[in-house]
């Protein structure tokens, strides 16, 4: 009895990449529908199945299509704007005001279409993404035919698809509900990382993805300083830390991986944690080596990944399978590492598998998708063919094949690729498209050249964007009464320091470029005398972002600097227009009420003489959190004998120019 | 006035890759005959020169051809044979017994076919090779229009086209010789490590490179053992030790040069030494990390090469700058280490300087040949393009570029490829023949897989090919006459031994497998007692490769073993047909005669009981060398009072069984 199905390919060799590496080196795959539903020899599947379409594979290799486990699909349109730069001057300097000005619905949609033209044309038929508007991804992808984990992205600061981490967490849960159960597109949630998110968020995003059974996609221990500010915040590592969070009750994605040990990574395994390993970005980002021949030998799920393409620069899994294979050699000092059958199954199975999609996809096996892939092994540059060893074809296809040997591409039983056609996207119009982008950007990143954030970003050093901040100051205070306020139960002195504050700010034309601040920190001891000097160097923005009762501001985030040079330096530098100085004396409390901390700063302001203000801050991460701040925060006015008092909005040089 | 010349390149992204890396975005080049006339701006050059034939290059980047500095061409037909595998595995397992059988002008001139037609295809223009039968591999490249840098391997071990190294060394004389000139060829002389040649031969090639002016291409400082093996024999790394011997006095071209140290990296500097880098192969094969930031840093002229195809397993330089930018950032744990425009001038300008052959290749300037090519940069996995900065077109080619993107290849002023067509190579006729000869050599592997040498090799360990001897035994000696002579004014005494030799025999049905002897050496101190064991595993050829007078015989090559096992184990694992036990006592010294080391054994055979014996034996690596030492055996024969005895040729062994 025969049965009837949709298509069989014949005259392939076939590699299943199942558990056991199977190979039909005459074999034969038989599909109906989106399904397989036969993998063998050739005469024999011919025995049991009859095709409505019979295609031939001209003995080319026919194989699982292989899985991106770590992307940021949009970020083609950012390929190639700026390379071989520092980690935080390329994110702070071209990423992040690239992506604040530009990322759009639109953007994200071309974005993708390109990166899905990219990935079926390097035989990829399933990727793991991340990044904002998701929903927009998962419609473009699922409009190429490909198939894929779309991740919406949550993190603590604003973002281009939500004001506040509450927003993005309601727009996940929103797109994970409406495509959950999707035949081409797992949606899922991304909370961005541990140091881009707080523990709250990490708890919130687990529920999230346990609530609706899926997975969670995040960036773990990318770098050493990652580790080292963790273990120096929360007195332990990353892993650690987010099991602490529950994040591993959900079925949970873990890019990078890059700093681990080997009893995190046993960790991981007890939480079936699958892993995206990243080589490429990891070498040029220079993260460093991650420890992925351990992580295989203790079982982990280890997939490979390109990362976004504006740190690679492309999707390219070929390139990637080739190096995840060099690197585990070179890092583990043993040419033996992760053979050519090891990484060619990282980017199929084990791939599907970190992805927790294993039941789907992955693997040539009866019953999973039909995602697959054909390979010619004839090339000149992959002659001759040896067939002593079955290890021979993995090692042709890992060490010797170009992305651009594949030629067909299947998704779900569809074909995507047919001899290198592309059949569900139109190159010539997506590329267009993406130059009209390359030429507004180019635009913007050329004008952006003039500013003074560019030039204090070239300057180098760890500049940091400072924080949102709740804050509130009143001017007229009696010191006595806010240092007697101070000794109330309720209020837990953390800290005490006291210091005199010269302040330089340097003014230029363009009002919008901000203003540069050079202050000097003199540190006083209990008599006086200065202890130490801290010079640092601020880019102060012009606008408020918000307000709450009583005049409790939710300031704007601002660049920061550690003033590594004179003050003479900086002005011949920034050539400012006009200059003020300012002087003030400052106590400074960090405090603990109702289990929050705040900064009480209490000033003087000596020069110009503008009496004593007390200033009262909060870091925050969230709208609601912010609400709750600015309540505590009229609270401690209160406390503080300050209550009634004239609040101010402006910042000192705004009050010593007035 | 407009100057006529035969070419005209225009609508081109010139990038010229000269030293200030200047640019023509709507650039043009002038070519007259194999040379590069004019660069500039095609308005510019339209108006100074009228040409026979105007080729628009469709506004693609035209560059010069890439330079691939290190690499083993006829192995192309060894690709993928065996991968995965541990170094002396790898080497003693398959690619020298593979080698030794197959290797010959017509593999070496089909596989450099095949490798030419790879090198075209993927934007090579010019390559710097090594390998036995170099003169074929000089006509095949020449005729497929390459240009080359192609120098003759001598080793201290006989190999496929030369059985003594002094045969070597005129081969490569004659060669040069006749080459020296060439259009495209530049003829060189290529002593193949310090680890496989004596000080004599690195002095003896240096002087002959001098003498022709022709490059010096060696293996220098590739693994860490290398290094430290060359400290424990000779007191200092490979660098000074090379330099000792005067190799830098000849125009050097040093692969790899992983384990070198700052003062190391001075001292090439100092003597011009060009570098090869070959990061591929370092990675796949765990070699280390070049400190290659810190050469460049120094001056040196470091360019980038594939090795050979066997240990890559390609030969696409895009990958390889790829990755040369990628593992320098890594190694230095800095992202701006080696930029992609650093990385295209190692693969273009610098690599030529390297290989000293800059005044002719790797930039296009007026004067230099026209070695160029055409790299189309609008492919959809490039897309899109931004102009903010120059180097955002070399981030382009290095990090996303594929080198199936090269549509075009000029050398020499000729056309090689035209839109992919390859002009002066048969790919299908070539993919035929390699798939021919593959066969032969799986046959080979698959019959040799039962072989008790595989076996051995199988066991891991540090196994080690014997190299040849000179020896010579005389049977019946009287021990206290040999002793006596040992005390001579002549003879130095280095080293005494005494031990109890307890040797057992596995034999097998098939004679061409050899026998394999496991070997326990009890070492006696003076009153007799056994003081450290060290078992030892020996496959003995039965061979015999040549004699001398007076019955001295050069003993052929073996390979040895630790034995970490078990006696028991050895016999379950080898299943020998039968076995036999001889035991003797021994007296050994390392002795000093003349100048030269020798090994002199007194032997007592007690089982079976056969009396006493004199051995006197040499290493040798050469004709010349072995010739003299067999005389200087004769002469020690005399001093020792053997002379005149019975002389034996056979082993114990033999002698037992008699």
């Amino acid at each position: 009895m025969t049965q009837t199905v949709d298509i069989l390919l014949t005259n392939a060799h076939v590699l299943t990449m199942d558990e056991k590496l199977t190979q039909y080196e005459s074999g034969a795959v038989a599909i109906h529908g989106s399904t397989i539903v036969a993998v063998g020899h050739e005469v024999e599947i011919k025995k049991d199945y009859v095709a409505k379409e019979t295609f031939d594979c001209g003995g080319k290799a026919l194989m699982p299509g292989l899985v991106n486990a770590h992307t940021h699909v949009p970020m083609t349109l950012l390929r190639g704007i700026a390379d071989d730069l520092r980690l935080d001057v390329w994110l702070q300097g071209y990423m992040w005001p690239v992506e604040r000005e530009f990322v759009s619905p639109d953007f994200v949609r071309l974005g993708t279409q390109i990166a899905c033209a990219e990935l079926i044309k390097t035989g990829v038929t399933t990727f793991n993404d991340m990044y904002f508007f998701e929903e927009d991804v998962a419609k473009a992808t699922a409009d190429a035919g490909l198939r894929a984990v779309c991740g919406q992205s949550v993190l603590k600061f604003p973002t281009s698809d939500a004001p506040s981490y509450e927003d993005g967490i309601e727009r996940a849960r929103d797109y994970i509900k409406r495509w959950k159960g999707h035949d081409l597109i797992v949606p899922s949630i991304a909370p961005h990382a541990p140091y881009t998110t707080t523990a709250e968020m990490l708890k919130e995003t687990a529920d999230l993805a346990k609530e609706f059974d899926v997975p969670l996609h995040t960036h773990l221990a990318e770098t050493f300083f990652e580790v080292e500010n963790m273990r120096n915040e929360q007195g332990m590592p990353v892993i650690p830390y987010v099991k602490k969070q529950g994040l591993f009750e959900a079925k949970v994605i873990a890019a990078h991986c890059v700093h681990v040990d080997t009893g995190e990574i046993r960790t991981m395994k007890n939480y079936n944690v699958g892993v995206s390993h990243n080589p490429s970005s990891n070498l040029k980002l220079a993260s460093g080596f991650a420890p992925v021949t351990k992580m295989l030998e203790v079982g982990l799920n280890v997939g490979i990944g390109t990362d976004g393409p504006a740190s690679n620069n492309d999707l390219d899994m070929f390139e990637e399978v080739r190096l995840a294979s060099f690197v585990a050699k070179a890092a583990s000092n043993d040419p033996t590492s992760v053979p050519a059958q090891t990484a060619l199954s990282m980017a199929t199975r084990l791939g599907a598998q970190a992805l927790h999609i294993g039941h789907l996809t992955g693997s040539l096996v009866a019953g999973r998708r039909a995602d697959l892939i054909l390979v010619d092994l004839s090339p000149i540059h992959n002659a001759p063919k040896f067939r002593r060893d079955p290890n021979n074809t993995y090692a042709q296809i890992v060490y010797a094949s170009k992305s651009t040997d594949v030629s067909d591409v299947m998704v779900n039983g569809k074909w995507l690729m047919r001899e290198r056609e592309l059949l569900t996207l139109n190159e010539s119009e997506l590329l267009y498209q993406a130059n009209q982008v390359a030429k507004r950007i180019d635009s913007f990143l050329i004008d952006r050249e003039q500013s003074v954030l560019s030039k204090l970003i070239a300057l180098g050093g760890s500049i940091e964007e400072e924080s949102y901040e709740v804050q509130i100051k009143v001017q007229a205070v009696d010191p006595a009464r806010v240092k007697e306020g101070l000794e109330r139960p309720e209020i837990e002195i953390i800290r005490a320091r006291h210091y005199d504050q010269h302040d330089t700010y340097f003014f230029f034309d363009d009002p919008n470029q901000g203003r540069i601040r050079y202050r000097e920190d003199e540190f006083l001891d209990e008599q006086g005398r200065v202890t130490m000097t801290r010079p640092r160097l601020t880019l102060v923005g012009v606008k408020r972002e918000g307000a709450f009762a009583h005049e409790v501001m939710l300031s704007r985030s601002r660049f920061l600097a550690p003033a590594t040079q004179t003050l003479r330096f900086y002005r011949e530098y920034f050539k400012p227009a006009r200059e003020v100085e300012l002087h003030k004396d400052r106590l400074r409390w960090l405090i603990k009420y109702k289990d929050t901390e705040f900064f009480v700063n209490l000033d003087n302001m000596e020069e110009p003489a503008l009496g004593h203000f007390l200033e009262i801050k909060a870091r925050t991460w969230s709208r609601n959190d912010a609400q709750r701040k600015a309540a505590l925060v009229t609270e401690l006015l209160g406390l503080l004998g300050a209550q009634g008092l004239q609040a101010v909005t402006e910042d000192y040089i705004e009050l010593a120019l007035d």
